[in-house]
């Protein structure tokens, strides 16, 4: 405990100067960090290689192990969106609003930089690397508490990233990583109030459930991805069949792939199958409600191609599940109404789309589905700091408060008033 | 805890309504609201008995039993200020961005209600009207937990502004107020993630502890201020004079009041005895470190009308304490620097003032002091909403997340993104 206070106080102090940081001086900072980490790829590489053994003789699945990996190639990546990150606009002395009261007395509200950022994350190395870099562009110091399967990538990057600071006169604190791994010391990470500012876990939905449930820190949830797409009467099925393939099958591992499918009645026997058939071209299995069932199995008897072996009863908690794999429930309703109700009961307030070619259909759904991002026409998996136009991201934020949706380096600011008087009193 | 749960199902579908209601709509049901409140203002004066007469069985203190206290006028106060709400503009729907990828997928970013807002309080009823009219005009339904002490007066308050909105064709359950007074309801009420989207303490430092450390719903921290003036190198003495006497006791119970000076060594013997002297004339004792003793001790030799009996020693802990008294805390120190060193120590980084004939020290001070407010050449009095211009506040954040200072209608919303497409698939 002692420890994690003492690095919290270098924390505070890395982000008194970062604050005073100018722009060129960060992107110095940024690209000399960038090349030292491909001058010290080697050592990078055999840090990692202990991780790797470790994980093989823990039995790591092999999908664990690649995004474990580190080679030379991901290592220029790691720089490279490090360099990404220092050519992105500074978003630190932002004025976003400035009035004159009757008083007299001049009122600015600027953006600044939140201070001390917190972030626990899974066994993926590089967001050693892009979680600094985002933290640091935008003025903050950050305290890293990644997984205990790449402690030493995570420990390599580290060191790499803060010798470049020191060695460039910049403060290294910038940039800590908690190196225990127990139960304890996470916990008490979570409630170092007055140190750090924002905690944002990356990572599985049982993660961020364990810090929302223990942080007495400000948190701010990210991830959690029970993605919905709702047909609508007279939608385009031929642009349905494409957006759900894509939504749910371009990569299935990620928050914003979509997982299930909400239905409206009308269309049950006509897009519903088409877009089930063109799922199988990569074995996904459906759980269809009792409705959705008679009709892909109406279906089914008329097209052989329709195989009946991938499509199964849903039940209760089917519409509650994040599967993360070829899966996805299928729900009948017979309104925008009732898909929005649906929707809202069900929904991780992530991103769901409508298609549908009724506009007042979309406006309606655009604004009572309780998401971050909601859709009209387009596959869910847009939820994305990169496809936003965002450059770089640190999450995709479910929470409501602060940041909702994809975080780039702005939602890693705050802002405070400055007021200049002239001697007024109240 | 299934009551306390039914109350979140009810706040939850309120929120879904209040989510569609268009402005004229919602400044209807206040002006109902302020309406009901003026024409049952017996039946609330009634309730208000049964506390004052419990209060004063208790030996409530008369500060307080006056804070309590409801009359016809204050009666019409609160319905003034539902007036007052109503006439504000409404954030909800605004579109803050707006742009269109390469892609062709438009993107708007619209502020939105938060959903359902908790508001945990201490004694004063007016605070139940005040917290629904400003959750209400920005969409939102409140649950509120009021103080044992003025249960009886929320309850009336409660039921009258209920009443209105029903009977005008609106969710009763906008406002719904927790009556159970046990701690176990107020821990419960913490943690009702799902129903709640943010919770907001009023109240002493003491309440406001207890919910961030209990509650696993995100909470805006409002309120403690430990607010410093700091008398810069060349200030001048009479803005300085005026500042402080107004900082310090215009009004001693406020968490924007002044409660530390700090002082640059070059204006010990000239500024800080001329505005001791004018702070005593309503006997605030100063609690000076050893070197300012040392030039007030030498000062009133000098001059016998300053009052050594009201200048005493400060310890460590002085510095630390939000006095809300007629006491102030003095540190000197020997640059702008130093004093900004000091005050991120010990602040609670709500309001902070430096006076100063010097812009490029008040520019340093202004971006280094981390705090909510920070002032050149005012008074710290005006981190209010309504001396900013917002029309209504809801409370001061002193976090650093989502809302940072006066919080008016605004910053009772969130953002989500609307994005039209036209069968985009990545």
């Amino acid at each position: 405990m002692e420890q994690l206070t003492e690095l919290g106080m270098r924390a505070r102090r890395a982000a008194f100067s970062l604050n005073s940081l100018t722009t060129e001086e960060k992107n110095r900072a940024l690209m000399a960090s960038a090349d030292a980490l491909e001058a010290h790829a080697q050592e990078i590489i055999r840090a990692n290689r202990t991780d790797i053994e470790n994980g093989r003789a823990k039995n790591m699945s092999e999908g664990l192990l690649d995004r474990l990996l580190l080679n030379e190639e991901r290592i220029h990546g790691m720089a490279e969106a490090v360099r990404g990150v220092a050519s992105l606009p500074d978003p630190v002395g932002d004025v976003l609003e400035e009035w004159t009261r009757p008083n007299g007395l001049r009122l600015r509200k600027v953006r600044v930089p939140i201070g001390v950022v917190g972030i626990i994350y899974e066994a993926r190395p590089n967001v050693t690397s892009d979680a600094f870099s985002i933290a640091f562009k935008s003025g903050n110091a950050v305290i890293l508490k990644g997984g205990s399967d790449a402690i030493y990538s995570n420990g390599a990057v580290a060191d790499v990233i803060r010798g470049a600071l020191s060695e460039n006169g910049f403060p290294e604190d910038a940039l800590l990583l908690i190196r225990s791994t127990d139960h304890e010391t996470t916990t008490r990470f979570m409630q170092m109030n007055g140190y750090v500012d924002v905690l944002i876990p990356r990572g599985s939905a049982r993660l961020i459930q364990a810090v929302v449930r223990n942080s007495t820190v400000p948190v701010i949830e990210t991830g959690a991805g029970n993605c919905h797409i709702y047909l609508d009467e007279g939608c385009d099925a031929e642009m349905a069949k494409a957006i759900i393939f894509n939504a749910k099958t371009q990569r299935i591992g990620v928050c914003n792939a979509a997982e299930s499918l909400v239905v409206h009645r009308s269309v049950l026997d006509t897009v519903l199958p088409a877009a089930v058939k063109k799922l199988q071209e990569k074995n996904v299995i459906v759980y269809a409600d009792e409705e959705a069932y008679g009709a892909l199995t109406k279906a089914a008897a008329a097209d052989p191609a329709l195989k009946l072996s991938l499509i199964e009863r849903a039940a209760e908690e089917d519409f509650g599940t994040e599967y993360l794999d070829y899966k996805m429930s299928v729900k009948t309703v017979g309104s925008v109404e009732e898909a929005i109700g649906h929707i809202n009961r069900y929904s991780t307030k992530h991103s769901e789309t409508i298609l549908t070619p009724d506009e007042a259909h979309a406006r309606l759904f655009q604004n009572a589905v309780d998401s971050a991002c909601v859709y009209w026409n387009a596959s869910t998996r847009f939820t994305d700091g990169g496809e936003f136009g965002f450059g770089a991201e640190i999450g995709i934020s479910t929470a409501k408060l602060h940041a909702r949706g994809p975080m780039g380096l702005r939602e890693l600011t705050t802002t405070k008033y400055q007021i200049d008087g002239t001697g007024q009193v109240r």
